[in-house]
């Protein structure tokens, strides 16, 4: 094999627990393959116990979704199981998408219950796409969300994700990349993701490169020989101060100012970032160097971050990426994909999957979420789940209630609304045309300005109102009590 | 764009941090072109403060190496950087990878500070694979490493990886599914993976089959006439105790006897997983189904499962999803990569890189690694770290000693020894026809197997020895001396 075994797949449709082929053959064996099924992909609780998350993976979710087909490789692979039928096989052969998906933009900040995507149709198919559905957006819903409280965390700082090397996989590198820079890094190190996305990539040498030559100095002279216009020089591989800022310094005066640049910065990368940070900042400023700056590097997080600044560090951009690339701190976004409902013959009946544990009792029928922002400030002040073709009034008063200890009432005015949920696809034609991750980053800085700063502090957040109309409120609890 | 983004590439070439190019480009600017670098991958810790890894990822590290290239979108994409030179990029169109590669063999037991891969080759070359070296070894040897953890907490019940839909990224599902697989799991959830790998996939149903019909009955009735030969249900949708194990049984008796085949399982994904097996053997048993299999998933890892056996609960198969495919407890493999010698002339001058963390000191030279094993138990004793030519004894003694604490010293007799690393590519060609996933699989149990139970233990396990030859530990003291 001289190809990536992916390579050669135009799709990624066979990226399905097999468990959906093995309830889209019964469906179809069971005579149920006109039914049509609802589902909600929600999660259930914030990473790191945050006060928000991000939503992330839309435009890839809809590459897949536009590329779904069985090639003749395919259907004999199931075929060698001998527990398909051969109606199945066919099925999958002619394999044509009709569902309608919608799904909230990306960049938008999310809470928990809310449908960040919903499937309707044919169950057969609503069911195959499950796996990738869960693993798209989970996945860059998780980075997206680590970079954002990593990017408050650096209070104006710039940060660049720089995580390929320690990422969970090709795609952990590229999307990840992708995802860091929606929640607000300002580029990556992967070039990669810099031709394919446009993020800028960043970097400029590695401790090799000071091996290398015979002396540290010798090695930063020939790096601003060839780049005099973007020097950054890596100081930490000997002795950060004692040899690493003098010879930076000696070679911005010797080498990039007479070629009528600014240097541009120096790195640290191990040692006692604080420290070295605030040592490295008097010598640069002492040497005239005021304007050139300090990148810090090395197992950062937002807790080293906030602690660096609580310590007068001197940093004006960090670099991180083992723990940003795979959110070490809780590695799992645990969005879930659950019926809520069926159609059949044209009555819609909702669905309800009960649970002793409360927290995992579903909400059934077909949705929407309204946000309702504040009318100055922009400030969004609740999202309410309703029915899908519920209408909310343009004015308030609006009261909304928490869904589970009703007596919790607030009353909503001077707001305009928002419908979170967007269609991606009708009856399997993609009738989305998304912005560019660009619009996306831009778009998701404005949302969580707008966002109390209740809902954004680390410890112990204000938990964002997400309730049910009454209408679907109603609904829930009639099947709740009729199921008792 | 009507494909994923990587589906109409070739190959990964441009998944390369950034700085890879700038350090090339200023290679070959400073006439470094011709240097011959030498380049170890090693790692510094085991996750999970464990007693050994891991090595995988060798098969996708060699399909990457394999296909280097780079097209014309790539090359205008450097050159709008306006920082390359026309010779580098010159020098990109007409890539031809000449180096030689050496590599641990995927499913061998590794440890801290050893040589997993080897790169020798022109400086620019040599750095170009930094990023994809570290990122398809570390991410694949992490995943081996966790599923072995879990798969020896079980005990021999089987392990079977559920994780896709919360992995990071496609290939996270993908090749951690594999490398969970060469760890000691018995299957993959993933349809995509036994279909390229061989690799057995498995799962039944979800809650959402049983949700699709009228009553839980029904739908464990259709379920059983479909697939009467394989037929597990899960039952925990609505009440596992109550309705979902007396429904499994009852359609046991009704549906699958009948038909000549004897059920297969029952499957909880909720609840106290410990109290509801121990229930479900209970009642299974006394319905004459001693036979049926439990199988339990639900957020389980090697800590959990320890638990759930201790409790005595009765589970024959875990199911284990994302706290196995993100390696939850710690989710980063910290392999780097690190010159350790440059060739100039037919010279060779080792590197080594000093840090006040002796931890981070890097061993110079070109290296070997040997295994030693009991001649009569097939124990690996130790390893020792030689100069790539060196010989070691066939037959003792051989003594070794601590490379730290050198008065440390132990005798080893009655061995036979083994070199770990394999030569991969011999001038850019390809000279290895590494096993399948399945002979990696078996050679990783066998090699488990052999190795001390001290070293197995999951608390404060006893730490292998991993020793340097008295040579290349005379050239590392040198250095360090001469460097002070």
């Amino acid at each position: 094999m001289d190809k990536f075994d992916w390579t050669d797949k135009k799709n990624l449709t066979m990226l399905a627990d097999y468990y959906e082929f093995t309830m889209a053959n019964g469906y179809l064996e069971n005579g149920m393959d006109d039914t049509i099924a609802y589902f909600d992909m929600f999660f259930r609780s914030i990473p790191d116990d945050g006060g928000y998350a991000i939503m992330a993976g839309v435009e890839q979710l809809i590459d897949y979704l536009k590329t779904l087909s069985f090639d003749k490789e395919d259907i004999e692979y199931f075929r060698s199981k001998e527990i398909f039928s051969e109606k199945f096989l066919d099925y999958l052969s002619n394999f044509r998408f009709v569902c309608d998906v919608w799904a909230i933009p990306e960049g938008t900040p999310i809470f928990p219950r809310e449908p960040l995507v919903i499937v309707r149709g044919p169950v057969i198919q609503a069911q195959l796409v499950e796996t990738m559905i869960l693993l798209t957006i989970n996945h860059q819903s998780l980075i997206a969300t680590k970079a954002s409280r990593i990017v408050r965390a650096a209070d104006g700082r710039s940060v660049i994700e720089f995580g390929s090397r320690r990422a969970q996989g090709y795609n952990g590198a590229i999307q990840g990349a992708r995802a860091a820079y929606i929640g607000g890094c300002i580029g990556t190190s992967s070039t990669i993701v810099d031709r394919d996305f446009g993020i800028p990539a960043l970097g400029t040498m590695a401790h090799s490169w000071v091996q290398m030559f015979p002396t540290e100095l010798e090695a930063f002279r020939a790096y601003a020989k060839t780049y005099p216009q973007s020097c950054t020089l890596l100081v930490d591989t000997y002795n950060t101060l004692k040899t690493g800022i003098p010879n930076a310094i000696k070679v911005f005066d010797e080498e990039v100012l007479p070629r009528g640049f600014r240097p541009k910065g120096i790195r640290i990368d191990s040692g006692d970032i604080a420290y070295l940070s605030k040592e490295a900042r008097a010598m640069l400023d002492e040497a005239g160097y005021q304007d050139v700056q300090i990148m810090a590097s090395s197992s950062l997080d937002e807790f080293v971050i906030k602690d660096l600044i609580t310590q007068g560090a001197k940093i004006d951009a960090f670099g991180v990426g083992e723990r940003l690339i795979t959110a070490k701190s809780e590695p799992i976004f645990g969005g879930v994909y659950k019926l809520v409902a069926i159609e059949k013959d044209g009555v819609l009946k909702p669905k309800i999957k009960i649970s002793n544990n409360v927290e995992k009792i579903t909400t059934p029928g077909f949705k929407q979420i309204h946000r309702f922002y504040d009318r100055k400030t922009h400030t969004p002040m609740a999202d309410v789940i309703t029915l899908h073709h519920e209408k909310v009034p343009e004015e308030g008063p609006y009261e909304i209630f928490h869904p589970l200890f009703t007596w919790k009432r607030k009353t909503l005015t001077d707001y305009y609304t928002r419908p979170l949920l967007i269609q991606l696809f009708d009856k399997g034609k993609s009738v989305y045309d998304g912005p560019d991750v660009h619009e996306i980053r831009d778009f998701c800085r404005t949302e969580i300005e707008h966002l109390w700063d209740e809902v954004k502090r680390f410890e112990r957040p204000h938990e964002y109102f997400v309730d049910l109309s009454q209408e679907l409120w109603n609904i829930k609890d009639r099947m709740l009590v009729s199921h008792k």
